[in-house]
């Protein structure tokens, strides 16, 4: 008999069916991505075909868009969003639009191509973590914007076009409602508890344990109760806090290693699977920093089951996250060779001549 | 600059954004299905390899589960749910639980595996629909359940693994939050307008014509103003019908017209899309019936969009609804040929012969 679990800060029920992973075909059918992108934008070298950079990490006798950068960011250049424009609110007949005024943009993640987060070294990651932070904090500044999201597709079936490691960021003139859904599910539960649900949540998987994936001094990874995916997995600081923006410097290094490491169990377990990942903060102005509380979800898009949720209107998961996080945990990582950033800038800097031409 | 547009009943902001069409790759890659199962469990003969029938639509000298009928239904074999026992609650620490008591079945919409919705005679879409209303009146009589849907899941995109024309039926022991939202939005406007808000969408598109794909006495089909997938079309009646389970015998012979049409206009503007179906009603419990209204909601699954709304928490359009409708709207529908019942069991008879060793 398979389980009905009910998320507790939204409220969705999930069917969460033991019995259905034994259905043929049903399970991690993986389409693996080519390796390499026929041309590659974000190749150094190649920053005239991309928009200029808005914040690039890069040694300081190097001009802009020019090659030498390990973390490059610009606009995205099929923007879903204009940025330029306030956002005008208009009617028509009974319905309700704006004008489309956002920001949207790439993170590159690395000037190497065919080294994905689960295999860069923490040191990069890092720079990764800083980058969103940084264009965080700037993107904040523009009173137009009410929400800030990054996020990271990262293959065919997460929706990704270009291989080359990156993420993007979109500022929007309004609050998505998955955001404000669970900002309303957490005030429901202070005002019934007057204690964060993501305290609570994270109390309760450090004790049980049964669905951890991994910790940190500073950050769980576990999958969730209610999980809507197999595999889903969530990253959040152990202690309350709201705002992704406010990271610490040792936070930072935290995160990037569990990040880093969770995706790594993700990839060893599923055979490099697609995923979707969100970073999902606070909006500044709900007030919601008590109840609401920052953290990464990791949603792997596993081929079989990625139509059922739109065909039925809801959730059903196949594998229980006990299960899921049980296998994540028995991963074994591969030691990694630390290696310094002068060594590192060094070798892109020879990489990057052979790859000036593509 | 692309427009934010707000759903009128659920609230949801949805970017339609016209540029974002341009991007290379971004748009309709259509993944074929094979064209056939490797193993058929719905064809005629292969009755055993199926629990047992609950609903047929046979001449009356066949026997149950035995070759002849035209439409077949049956629970699933790797069921959602279980179909036996109470939903019991039970908690654990601050999670809630319920156990996992519905019912889930199959509907084989012919004996003849090569011909989907799109291309069946309209008489075969009738069955289909009286074989859908006959289930959902049977399962809202067991007190358990709280929701029936109906929805159907075409090609590997849209989470289907298998070819052979088929529908699934899901009984629920709650109401899913996805149709809880809707109900609600409809009652928020309720309360505002004292009207339904179904009825005022449908009376603002007939008015507007340009998201209309086709209309017909009782049922029109349109793309809504606020679509989260390109080409996503509705099909809403007229006038206000809460129950799809009240729906007349003329009506019947409406909608299964409107219905075949609307997916071969899509099938032959998209060239043969995986899609999802939803035939979306009102919870009795609700007392929602002056408020929400029946109606079917047909999503396709164009790949490469398909993780964007999960890796943002939101979804971006590239298709305006009003271009999608006028493309449908453009498709020329072959004039089909008209059989009678008798020579098309006829038909199957002779079929069925060659078909009853796979």
């Amino acid at each position: 008999m398979p389980d009905l679990r009910k998320d507790p800060i939204v409220g969705r029920w999930v069917i969460v069916s033991t019995e259905r992973a034994n259905r043929p075909a049903a399970f991690v059918t993986h389409v693996p991505m080519d390796g390499a992108d026929e041309f590659d934008p974000f190749l150094p070298g190649n920053e005239r075909e991309t928009p200029p950079e808005v914040l690039a990490y890069r040694p300081p006798d190097t001009e802009p868009d020019t090659p030498g950068w390990w973390i490059r960011v610009f606009e995205n250049k099929f923007p879903a969003l204009g940025s330029t424009g306030e956002p005008v609110r208009a009617g028509e007949g009974m319905y309700d639009m704006m004008s489309g005024v956002g920001r949207h943009e790439v993170v590159v993640e690395s000037p190497d191509p065919s080294v994905q987060m689960p295999d860069m070294e923490e040191e990069q990651v890092r720079e990764v973590i800083w980058a969103y932070r940084d264009r965080f904090v700037e993107l904040k500044k523009d009173k137009r914007f009410r929400y800030v999201m990054i996020f990271k597709n990262y293959g065919h079936a997460a929706g990704a076009s270009i291989w080359h490691p990156h993420s993007q960021i979109i500022a929007l003139p309004i609050v998505p409602k998955s955001v404000q859904e669970e900002v309303e599910g957490a005030r429901r539960h202070w005002e019934y508890k007057e204690r964060c649900v993501y305290c609570d949540i994270a109390r309760q998987e450090l004790r049980d344990q049964s669905r951890i994936v991994m910790e940190n001094d500073t950050y769980i990874a576990f999958c969730p109760w209610a999980s809507r995916f197999p595999f889903e997995t969530w990253i959040v600081p152990r202690a309350h806090e709201p705002y992704f923006s406010d990271i610490t410097k040792n936070n930072v290094q935290d995160l990037a290693a569990i990040l880093r490491d969770t995706l790594k169990k993700l990839k060893l377990t599923l055979d490099d699977p697609s995923y979707n990942m969100i970073i999902r903060t606070t909006p500044e102005e709900a007030g919601g920093e008590r109840w609401s509380h920052w953290h990464i979800q990791i949603l792997p898009a596993l081929s079989r089951v990625a139509g059922f949720e739109w065909g039925s209107g809801f959730f059903i998961n196949p594998v229980p996250p006990e299960d899921a996080a049980n296998l994540l945990r028995q991963a074994e990582l591969p030691r990694s060779p630390s290696m310094s950033r002068a060594v590192r800038i060094e070798r892109r800097g020879t990489r990057r001549k052979t790859t000036d031409a593509p």
